[in-house]
């Protein structure tokens, strides 16, 4: 499958994103951690592609992964060392690009093996306190080899303030690295969240794979800090969609180094806990920024599309309708066509097969009603619609009027850029 | 929502689409049916938009439609008329392109009844025996006082002979009319099977709409009729995507005239009927034909693409894979750049959700083993595989190894032209 990859992502030349944010936040330090990154020639030439985090002993950790019945060797390979103990502790993460160690059999197991016992001879810990996580191409052999060595080396360059770098590391063919922080206070200390997320940049085969990592000095509990993940992930990174293709390679973790414990951060251990309140706002607002900026890298993207569905019987239906919504080719090329469609809303609507009332419906652009009731809105006013779709961020509106229902989802447009991106890269 | 039709289809010109069929069948007449087609200026200027198929006396009648939340008016028209009787007859049925009628509130009610109204009287009926289906713009008011006048002519012009024009006054943006037809033997008669279908031709907005009708000289009742053509469409129509968005107007009706009585074909009353062995197969091989055609008339579509799933654990948990792939924007790019890549084929598989166990998984194309048991089929070479992706039909072959639960889809791939026709009409 080389070929397809040397003529590929290698060569295409990327402008990048109109969406990207034009502000890009200082990354602080967080006590505990230290960053690595190298080229180890995985498949890129002139760029890093492999990133060593160091995290301090006692560090929690969390993920949540993919859904694919197909999943990455690394995906396997967390999920087993965070289902080994009900409080898992992370010593290391080790992130490559260019090679997803996915649909690789056996092979793909051994690579992770050996990666992990390499990490772990560097940094000096037991390698089921090494995580793993792999995007790039399908179906080819990773050759774990090519960290001997290298890991050994970043583990004595780690330092805290590697952040951009770190983010740039991960990268395939997003076109911006991505990154978040927020600082809250947890009981005396004041404690940080570091994140950074890799996108839907797929001009190669088969490099869907979503990764993002979240990091913070709050002594939180693993146990505490898998159900901060799992509830925080359903608005955020869940609640996005470029394409409607899962990655065999889905991964989020996050570590709690626990350093702020010395600094009067009380020791959680339930997601429950109220003093984690402010901290819970914090850390879902890093997801959803992280999250949000993916959407604003996807593939070919020109629009930022948000879609709020209201009144719905419920929650599930809502977000339901909005996937449906979302994940319209014939919806999503209108936007880039810059095209007020709602008819093409009230298909994608209908065909969800959630409840839905066509005589209750109505849908706005950018808080313009076009529809009510079933049926065009008496006050359309085509020019003003169009002028609003020309704005780089659309909100779709959709109101059912059924019950007390609401989600909200964010995509992106689909262009031709797409379409070349992901199939013209053999010409 | 006028501009975005007229700087639209009416201007772009389409090529016919390079999958058309090579052949296209002498249309024989059946008995008991007579068709005539006008221009009566519901949208488009310079072509037929309008079709008036003349029933006999006794004619059964059987649908199905789509299964939009948001259907149209002339859907929930001819749900109605099905469900009022236990034994439906037909008189006539109206076909109208250029406006769906869908999304149209009270008005589109009004319109439907109206259209009948109007075919009712020129063909001498009553209203509940008049069929309607339309397929075009979503929310646009069908102004029906169009058909006073036009209606009436066609009664008097009707003749069993044209099948070709009705074929094309149906279409909106599709590139070639499709017609089907098949003879058979029904105890001592030979009797005919006529199909028509529209497709996914969207170039304007909501032309999503797929229309088909079938017609035949054989005596069989209403309910037989329903029964038949329900299991018909399962692994016809049923099993062709395009782009995954249902329309609001989806509608195959079929008509038995039982014309054939006379010349000695039995009275069928039953599906299961022992005697309608052979009738079953070609009126599914009808079908059949006429929804491959629907695909390879896909909009942009410059390859046919098969999907076989086999090894699966039920048919239906094979379909819901088959569709997964069909569906992913991911595969369908691929395949437009004539690229073998099987790893967005297991990306497909792993996120439908269905049992399926990555090492046993095997996929081909084209009969070529790419991938087997979880990883890179031994036998693998590039060469030979992208000669075949270079055929205009493309089967891909995936192999579950899990049970006997196979299935077979049909699609197109996802080309810029796609694109470009939804999304650049108003440029």
């Amino acid at each position: 499958m080389d070929c397809r990859i040397t003529s590929g992502n290698d060569e295409i030349e990327m402008a990048i994103s109109p969406l990207a944010p034009t502000n890009v936040p200082d990354m602080p330090a967080i006590s505990g951690v230290r960053l690595a990154t190298a080229a180890a020639g995985i498949r890129y030439k002139g760029r890093t592609d492999v990133m060593l985090a160091i995290l301090d002993k006692g560090t929690a950790v969390a993920g949540v992964f993919t859904q694919s019945k197909c999943p990455s060797a690394p995906v396997e390979w967390c999920r087993a060392k965070l289902g080994s103990s009900k409080a898992p502790l992370a010593r290391a993460l080790v992130v490559n690009s260019g090679n997803a160690n996915a649909f690789t059999g056996k092979t793909g197991r051994q690579a992770t093996a050996m990666t992990a016992a390499i990490a772990a001879k560097a940094v000096g810990c037991r390698a089921g306190e090494v995580f793993l996580a792999s995007t790039g191409v399908i179906g080819e052999p990773l050759d774990a080899t090519k960290f001997d060595g290298v890991l050994a080396a970043l583990a004595t360059e780690a330092t805290p303030g590697e952040w951009m770098n770190a983010a740039r590391a991960i990268m395939t063919t997003d076109t911006f690295p991505k990154v978040a922080t927020a600082t809250v206070r947890l009981g005396k200390a004041r404690v940080t969240i570091n994140g950074m997320a890799k996108g839907a940049g797929m001009i190669a085969p088969d490099m869907a794979t979503m990764l993002a990592f979240v990091f913070t000095d709050a002594p939180i509990a693993a146990g505490a800090l898998q159900s901060l993940l799992k509830a925080g992930v359903e608005d955020t990174f869940n609640a996005v969609t470029i394409d409607g293709d899962t990655s065999t390679s889905d991964t989020l973790l996050a570590f709690a180094t626990g350093t702020a414990l010395a600094e009067g951060a009380p020791k959680i251990s339930r997601a429950s806990d109220p003093r984690l309140k402010a901290f819970t706002k914090a850390f879902n607002a890093v997801l959803a920024d992280l999250a949000e900026q993916v959407a604003r890298d996807g593939e070919g993207a020109r629009k930022l599309v948000e879609i709020i569905v209201e009144g719905a019987v419920s929650k599930p239906s809502a977000r339901k309708i909005a996937m449906s919504v979302a994940n319209s080719p014939l919806v999503k090329t209108a936007i880039a066509g810059e095209d007020a469609n709602w008819g093409r809303v009230v298909m994608a609507v209908g065909k969800a097969g959630e409840p839905a009332d066509r005589d209750r419906l109505s849908i706005s652009f950018n808080g313009i009603r076009v529809a009510s009731r079933g049926a065009r809105d008496p006050s359309y006013d085509e020019a003003e619609v169009s002028a609003a779709m020309k704005q780089p961020k659309i909100q779709i509106g959709i109101a059912l009027g059924l019950g007390k229902g609401r989600d909200r989802v964010l995509t992106c447009d689909l262009t031709k850029e797409y379409v070349a991106i992901n199939g013209d890269y053999r010409s």
